[in-house]
């Protein structure tokens, strides 16, 4: 079932383009928050806290989506509904330094806690939509 | 149960910012679309057309959130979850022509189709998060 990610928008990853992660909450409602975000292969890879509450949402329920807007073009989006298929800490702190390279143009996260345990989550899209087609 | 919409982010309905905008599918995914939104009070408008996967989605399933994002800086952003509380086609016409001045500084909405029904949704926030607060 897994999508193939258009190659039309594939460039997305390329830019500092955030994702707009969206989860189920246990209360029925979507957490919606924008994000940093990487593609290896045709995973999506995001990074967070654990204990956060996008943390919560993803372990309690693994169905999530992105859409990721072209900066330079708001009319133009991809859509990705998915899985997580991964959650793990290994790699997650060099993990969240390549995103701060890529977002910020630094070679290490400014924002980093002692008491922040960071954690990878590798998204497996389902359904991909990119638009315009 | 209404959320206020804090003051200190309000300003992002001045700005053209799209909403992205989350409903429950009914196969359990989520979808996650940029759109054009408005303030009315403290509910956020926004408009579709009859029929598309988001409009079916509204009508399944009235719990929604939408994530607007600053376009003048991705670290800052509203995230409003709540419900539809109304779908309606009465004055979608000209909403949309309103919209269209907001989004694209035109008179009337360039893209209509005489097949297409235009609705608007009113959504009640019920939980308000601003970043940074």
């Amino acid at each position: 079932m897994a999508a193939i990610i258009p190659s039309s928008h594939k460039d997305l990853f390329e830019k500092k383009a955030f994702a707009h992660l969206a989860c189920h909450l246990s209360d029925g409602s979507i957490l919606v928050n924008p994000v940093w975000c990487t593609l290896e292969g045709d995973r999506v890879v995001i990074n967070s806290v654990q204990g956060r509450l996008k943390d919560r949402a993803m372990r309690r329920d693994n169905k999530v989506t992105v859409c990721i807007s072209d900066p330079d073009d708001p009319y133009r989006y991809l859509e990705l509904r998915g899985t997580v298929v991964e959650i793990t800490t290994d790699g997650a702190d060099e993990a969240i330094d390549r995103l701060a390279k890529k977002y910020m143009g630094v070679d290490t996260y400014p924002y980093r806690k002692d008491d922040q345990i960071r954690v990878i989550y590798r998204i497996q899209p389902e359904k991909a939509v990119g638009f315009p087609s």
